[in-house]
């Protein structure tokens, strides 16, 4: 049995509990947020639950084995080395830290101390995603491009960009579903709100060979749009997270070059590229909640010691990005070129 | 009455030809091509129009004093040019030219000859962008960003990259649309055709002050998509050309920003963003041919001695920045600045 | 403080409870069901609220005023009759009761005791169908028909047919927006299940003057679809109820017919008959809970002794004209006619 | 080598002319209409092409083998009939005629004078329908129901009611598509004009076995919809005539009845049905122009002697519904039974 606590109970700590304690092999002991109020909710609902004002209480229980952290993002890195230096295996909302300096640092530890570190990339854990990186493995051909679109009204973050709010999403999709990892980035954006960071912003990411992805992230927008387009040369998908069941659409679509081409020269090409159009078929997803899934992917990485799908170095790969597409952005879309391991050239 | 030809009778050609011969002040004396098989329709609809591989035959006839170039882009500087020094008008098929040097001597020779010379900017003549000019001249107030879509599977240009073919119809609608003029303009994408141009690719364009655009263009998408955003500080828009009917809505929603804000310092000011959500409207728009409204607005300039919506200036203005384009892009985004009178810095 | 008990926690009695303990002048004293095990969770979440198998205790309980009823169908007159001879106010879900006459009885019988009776047509009280009501009052004009459509997979009711499973809706729906009564309804459907009741089912009801309304209802269709057209001579509605925030758009559309009609004879009415179509408005809806207010009201209506927006006689009407669809189906749509008080002829 | 004529040339008329002139096997010798002005332009396109005011001029040529008639459909039967008695072949637009005796006679005396009677149920011959037909044969299980949507503003006839102008395409569809006959029918509707035809109908026919149809049309709809549900036992169809390529979505959903049912009694069937949700298919179809291929048929018919996919019979059968739908709607719905010949009982 893994005793848990659950550290941030504002927006997305309430789904952590709820799953948590649907989890057999796991027991959830402590809830902690700095704002009492918010806590009023947890005794009436989980009487066995400890809740709690000073994460040191948790931080310092031998029966907590795990804490999962869903607080401001300034604050990740902190509680995260605390729990980790305390022994305990570490679940963070993404993005894993503000920095990827941070970020790198809670990965050494991690491994230092032989403790799990698993990054909430919710959307890796959707039925709609695993079939993405299913058919971009198996059935699109060569990769062309990923390209995201991901805009809306609202909410307005105080302290980061729409970047990291929205695209760190996309971001982490890609490294799922991509079997590359960028080697360059761009992004261009601009801020409505004086003195306000990026509420609209685009990335460009470039990939070795022809693939290339790019991000659109908008919270301004006057619809919401949760669409992505991912093109191979056999197949090309459709993504869109708002319909309510056919979310992938695969289309046998595409481009087919003639042989002669070569032959016959450049003059010719035009008439050498042919369309394919085949059948579109959305291809039934698995169901369930992908937090759910997710953490108990979490407490089975802990028993089993192994590492989860989004483990720490994800959530570093990812932050790296993240600054990458900060510091381009503030420079008008100037290109930021990574090394072979990912860093920052 | 005007007397007209037509010279290039492929693609576009012929709806240039069905639209000349209705209007009321204009005869339509020649059409040409130099795929003579192409010209056997014409003998048989319009048996009163000559037809002529020979351009030199329209350029020689003073019966003629306009002609209407719908020919591939390489050639448009050469034929343009031969008819304004042959004394004719001239109404040429978008882009303008292939470079902007040779657009700025169209525009000088048109000018210095006191001819009218119009740039099919097609779009501008329909009701849904008059309608969003109008909107963004009256309702948006500050305009904040433009952001256009416009992608599908298909036509592969053998010599021009998918920005001169597809974002040329966006560079053309924000000249006519937004008040001012881009100072800056930063572009990536791809080709994934073996030594093709690219068939993917995104421009963004900064503007004075805080008004950002963006343009995703893309001949290998599997669904066609033509989706304008255009976000204001008052309303925002919805622009989708495939929409059958209600092509243009228009969303009363957006931020507040509470004076409070300025007074309670930086850490207050994500509680006072507010967020405005009212009725959507889409207004009945303009119908009608939007070719046929531009052809008789040339033949009226011709009549009147006046200056066309897309003259040769708008043509211009649009080559510079298709070029930039370009240049940026196969420089993976780097920024290429416009001083005043928008030329490349 | 009206003392409040719910009778039934199945699938729709969580949300009766949900909103009761909310309410300010509201106290939720018991849960009922008769299978224990889905009590377990009330105990925990609402430790101040009783819980029993017994509906007797609940109606012995002078500390209770009012009881909401939310047991399948057949076990509603029996419930709620017992609770009104104890004094009780009631809310019931829909249907009211399985037949008219049970209806009619308990419509008396609150009657008889001054107590108040409401029925849970719950879509009333959503913005949506305020809004259509309020512009079929207001902006429509002369009403010309009200079709709805309302079919997805599942869920196969055991005992009742689709009509009284999603019909009601539509019925529910027309009593509260259209200022008429229907004079006679006729229904076709088909069972597709061996033995089971209607899972297909066609509706027309015909209404004083041309008003006419249609409500197809099906159990067995591949996609889900929620739309109702609602037609006037001046504007038409389109009510999308799966559409995230538009449900509602009015469209300035229809015909017009010239006087001159008349005076020339029905040979030339083709050409006098117009088209007119205008802008397109979806309404800012109002938002919240439609269940919250609805609870709301009904203790309001304790309160001050008024009758409520779906009484006892809306849950009457209702489930004559179900009643009359059951029996008009099961002969093929022959018309069954109503008297001026609803009642069949 | 064929040779034809077409009579009238108003809506319709010119796709006719368009298509026969492209046949490899037909000439097209003359085009008839009363209205002289519509034939100008038959003159400068088709200069080989007669024509003429008079019917009689093509009915006595003998080089002309066949005729296609597009005139109003009061007056299909006079030419067509004449135009058999002539020895011309016939292709009349839908309806055949506008009574089931006039269609008859016209069936008979085609039969006895050998020559192809073939009638312009054109949507038969596009691809959507097509696969839609192969599907119900070989993919759809039992057939459970067809339920269509055809709904739009305009255009109101003067003659005919909207059963006629629009329910015809639903009902010549369903003859292709279903593979049982009606058995009977029921209609309800409504007119809005003062003194017109109804202008909003809805059609059920009942077919031996568990399979129903519904028909829904209106002309007085503030959108378009072209939208048909045809379920089966195995799987279920969404045809959009409006979706630009995806016409066909083929879902493998439905329901599944386990054998427990019956041995456990009909109080337990609820929990013993089962939903079913597997992909979603959109195949490719067919594409080109329906009419073309319809027509190439036409005259193959013509050349071997055989009979086309929608002859006579199936014309007249297709009047014979619209009688019953009409006498039907008159009666408020009163069923109307067909004999196993598909005569009204």
């Amino acid at each position: 049995m893994i005793g848990m606590a659950v550290i941030g109970y504002g927006y997305w700590g309430p789904n952590l509990v709820r799953n948590i304690v649907d989890i057999p092999h796991a027991q959830l002991r402590y809830v902690c947020d700095l704002q009492t109020e918010r806590l009023a909710g947890i005794r009436a609902r989980y009487p066995a639950v400890a809740v709690t004002e000073n994460a040191d209480d948790i931080l310092a229980d031998p029966a907590v084995h795990a804490v999962a952290i869903a607080t401001p993002v300034a604050t990740h890195y902190d509680l995260a080395m605390r729990a980790l230096r305390a022994g305990k295996h570490v679940f963070v909302e993404k993005p894993l830290a503000d920095s990827s300096v941070r970020a790198q640092r809670l990965v050494d530890e991690a491994a230092k101390r032989g403790l799990v570190l698993a990054v909430d990339h919710t959307f890796i854990h959707t039925g709609a995603v695993r079939m993405m990186r299913d058919l971009a493995e198996n059935a699109l051909g060569e990769l062309y491009y990923y390209d995201s679109v991901r805009v809306n009204l609202g909410l307005f973050q105080q302290d980061v960009s729409v970047v990291w709010d929205l695209a760190v999403h996309d971001l982490s999709i890609m490294d799922y579903v991509l079997p590359q990892k960028p080697v360059a980035l761009a992004a261009t954006g601009m801020s409505h709100i004086p003195g306000g960071p990026a509420n609209i912003a685009y990335l460009t990411l470039y990939f070795p060979g022809h693939l290339i992805a790019h991000v659109h992230v908008n919270w301004l927008a006057p619809v919401k749009i949760r669409r992505t387009l991912l093109g191979g040369s056999q197949k090309m998908i459709v993504y869109d997270d708002l319909e309510p069941s056919e979310k992938i659409k695969v289309y046998d679509k595409g481009i087919t070059l003639s042989d002669a081409r070569a032959r016959r020269g450049e003059a010719r090409r035009q008439q050498l590229i042919g369309y394919r159009s085949g059948d579109m078929t959305a291809p039934h997803l698995e169901i369930g909640e992908a937090l759910a899934r997710e953490l108990r992917e979490f407490v089975a990485c802990i028993e089993n010691a192994r590492s989860p799908l989004a483990d720490g170095n994800a959530g570093l790969r990812v932050v790296r990005l993240l600054e990458a597409a900060s510091r381009s952005l503030s420079e008008r879309g100037r290109i930021v070129e990574f090394d072979s391991e990912g860093v920052p050239a």
